[in-house]
């Protein structure tokens, strides 16, 4: 095989999900693209991955030292909803119904995995709650062992602030998923959680 | 959005089976990646884009004039088997059991798609059996209405060679594959040619 070849088949296949087979498919797939388009893609990800920076302010991805979300006056500086990842920060801004701020965790507390607390922007969350007017800290975190660590661990911190109203997303069925195929623990959060039709 | 991870994720979405979730994916875990295993990554993309040739003999993808089968001694230069693209020729050099040479077409013929004779390599493949000494041409052109039309088509202009063995590879059920749930002409294929067995 072509070394040219080999090559980008072997640094493409590191990335997660992809495989020699489709590593393949990408590498002829570029040779149909313009050279300067695939220059723009390379480009675009060495610029990604040594020029973006966190938010000092909410640990978000950002171009700048305050990510655009924190700069923005409109939004509503009294609630912020804390996440574990930066993924999980887009796709609530997908839905738009949110106006708060944010904070990224960035990882969830995982002893098996010798995640700590003092490893996650927990201590900077204290800060901003301690310094800034905040009113409700939204808790947002997955349903797993160590996601429920996370949140009691946050809920325990967030407690000294006795005019701080702290909440957690509902756990529910999903919207289109078949009771068949839920699992135990989410019917029972459901059941548990049923509310009156009016 | 941050505008770096914006331009990374809409770069990335433009490759085939990369959505916009995927592309997100792959960004945030190249974040986690070293700088320069990314760095390297775009290097490979950049220099197999614009350093990759073509082999003025098969058409393979090649690091020079002529690849490294055709350059190749030991293999045995009177049998030429004829391929769509780049791919099916990697997947018969993973069986090891070839060693003849190739022929990249780059494609079949398709009037819907606008691509006649004259714009795959085939004019190069009857000029390579005129000039040289090829006792077999193995047609390995996909099972499709265009593939058929290209076999069709090759096996006429082949024909001006009279000592020439012209052959196509087999029809029939694929290894694992379920009779239940495989195609009526493959079926057929596979009974008309059906073998006695010792």
């Amino acid at each position: 095989m072509s070394q040219l070849l080999h090559d980008v088949v072997s640094e493409l296949s590191k990335l997660p999900g992809i495989g020699r087979r489709t590593a393949m498919r990408l590498a002829i797939h570029m040779l149909r693209m313009e050279p300067d388009s695939v220059r723009d893609m390379t480009h675009s990800i060495d610029r990604f991955r040594h020029e973006i920076k966190y938010c000092t302010c909410c640990n978000n991805l950002s171009d700048d030292t305050i990510c655009p979300i924190c700069k923005n006056d409109e939004r509503d500086h009294s609630t912020i909803c804390v996440v574990e990842q930066v993924a999980d920060l887009l796709s609530i801004e997908n839905t738009r119904q949110y106006r708060g701020l944010y904070h990224v965790l960035g990882g969830v507390i995982s002893p098996m995995q010798g995640i700590s607390p003092s490893d996650l922007k927990i201590d900077l969350l204290i800060n901003r709650v301690a310094q800034q007017e905040v009113k409700e800290v939204i808790l947002a975190i997955p349903t797993s062992i160590e996601g429920e660590t996370t949140l009691f661990y946050l809920m325990n911190r967030l407690r000294q602030f006795p005019d701080l109203k702290i909440t957690a997303i509902a756990r529910g069925i999903g919207f289109g998923d078949e009771l068949e195929y839920v699992d135990e623990l989410t019917i029972t959060h459901a059941l548990l959680n049923r509310r009156e039709l009016e």
